[in-house]
């Protein structure tokens, strides 16, 4: 059986534990969101395709839930010595070591998608782990300071500003010109489900649709897609999806993201195994959907049984508990997942 | 006072923390060896200037001469973890914050020199550390192995073969093309007095004297020029320096590198402060030396006492107790090479 899902950071990587525990033998692609990803000290850093990478190598932090477990910060405190910033950007000993790697490797030419298989070389994540790009996609927001509008990297506003700073704007910066990475718009093509976890919506999983032809590929592959609700209750259960959704005009709550994903027209040759999902759903050419998106990307929507009640149009929406307390919780979240998909 | 040093690592940093003690007003231009400096995972290290740097700034390993104290390797057991060689590069975390910033300012454009100078706002050595040259000039090292002559980098044949494999030929790989760095030919000319540390003849005095410039400023300064011999009863105070001399046919012996040296001809115009150490000097402008030095360098050339009786044809040669044992010993030795070169 073949999976694919799109992937941000922290949430995505919980996910993808669930998906291994469930269909271990599956073979499972993972486009991950480099809309991230920085360069600091001269060092390129990919924090989401990291996390999932040291998640399910069994090599991240299980307190923090990225870096590395044992990490030191040596290395920061003396930049910090030589006056050499930025400071807000938690870079490990341990995880230094990647980005020296890959920023090495880049230097000599290796596309991200080489990069990254190299690194999973040593931890073995047990997924194919994809960039959703080998061009540089780079997410700013645009804030508001007493010097006016300014526009500055995702990471900046998100750990220095703690997203407390209102985002005026966000922009995929490069996104029109970039092109999917070698693999990603085969692994949404021919798969027998795509999943979405519950990433932020924005700056994860928007960050990834922005390039072009990932959205269409979701919109026409014949597999059924479905989505996990990254806000519980009208709140998210980390991080500040609400910051991001605010600045696009969307509500933080499970069904206005639902409909901000919107649903796929099925116009698409549909497979057997899609048929099934389309069955399930209340397919609706009709859909009245956010603007932005010009193709819905949803067969199924899971939302919290908080949520219980929300309706997304022409989406097939089931409530289910979504924390992810643990390996088992997630299993049966990815479970559910499936089984919305019908597969 | 204005004191000019050539410098490579561990020994020179170790004779200006005497000089310092001796002279701690007086104004000091230390030209240090960049033939060592090596790229590592991308990284610009400079090992002799940052040994320069730490020793002086009070940052170096006390137990191994070079490098930060209270260092830790967590990087290089990640890199190799990846299998990112090389291993035999002591590549501490710390010391790799230094190549962080040096790497990232060179990469931004800014040359060596101004690079240094930035580390050095940190560390406050005390003395004016500037680089030889701001152009690439690297030691390699021709040996032969199983598959033939083979040139490597010279921290390859110091670090990985010990230099244990003979050295046939020593090589400064863009030398000829370098410059010598702004104020490197200034500290040469507009001096008091000239030294040289016990640094390694061939790889660390050595190649400083390969950048055109250099050579010629230091036979024609007006200023006195005294060295300070590295071997002491037949052997080198630390360090392989015997290998390298082995290579470049000079014998491992104080008078040999001396000889190797050579007497100056004080063919140029000479200052009142020149005057008094040429008083000093047995100039001798039939002196036969070292037919690779065109324009010998030496007014005078400070042995141990083990080599009592040292002659170097043109050089006022003087016997001096020469291990550098603690600070206090090693000011000793500096006050008698200023008093040798007539300061």
């Amino acid at each position: 059986m073949k999976i694919t899902t799109l992937a941000g950071g922290i949430g995505a990587a919980r996910f993808l534990t669930g998906v291994k525990a469930v269909l271990p033998d599956a073979e499972i692609t993972v486009i991950g969101n480099t809309g991230d990803d920085i360069t600091l000290h001269g060092l390129r850093i990919c924090p989401d395709l990291d996390t999932v990478m040291y998640t399910l190598g069994g090599g991240v932090s299980p307190e923090r839930g990225w870096g590395r477990h044992g990490e030191t910060f040596t290395v920061a405190e003396e930049l910090a010595a030589y006056g050499a910033g930025p400071t807000w950007f938690g870079l490990g000993d341990r995880d230094l070591a990647t980005h020296l790697v890959r920023t090495r490797m880049l230097a000599a030419g290796y596309p991200l998608t080489d990069v990254t298989a190299a690194l999973c070389d040593r931890w073995k994540p047990g997924v194919c782990l994809l960039p959703m790009s080998d061009e540089r996609v780079e997410t700013h927001v645009v804030v508001m300071t007493d010097a006016g509008r300014r526009a500055v990297h995702f990471q900046e506003w998100w750990l220095r500003m703690r997203a407390a700073t209102p985002a005026i704007e966000i922009v995929s910066i490069g996104a029109e010109a970039a092109r999917p990475a070698p693999g990603v718009l085969d692994a949404l093509t021919n798969t027998d489900v795509v999943l979405l976890p519950p990433s932020n919506p924005v700056v994860s999983i928007g960050s990834i649709l922005a390039v072009p032809g990932i959205r269409a590929a979701l919109a026409q592959t014949p597999a059924p897609v479905v989505g996990v609700s990254p806000i519980i209750g009208g709140a998210p259960v980390r991080g500040m999806a609400d910051a991001c959704l605010t600045a696009i005009g969307v509500a933080t709550s499970a069904g206005a993201v639902g409909t901000h994903y919107g649903a796929r027209h099925h116009t698409a040759q549909r497979g057997t195994t899609a048929d099934s999902a389309t069955d399930s759903a209340t397919a609706d050419s009709t859909t009245v959907r956010d603007p932005v998106t010009q193709d819905g990307i949803l067969d199924g929507w899971l939302v919290d049984t908080a949520d219980t009640g929300t309706e997304v149009p022409g989406v097939t929406v089931r409530a289910r508990p979504l924390l992810m307390t643990d390996v088992a919780a997630t299993a049966e979240i990815v479970r559910a997942a499936l089984e919305l998909a019908g597969v």
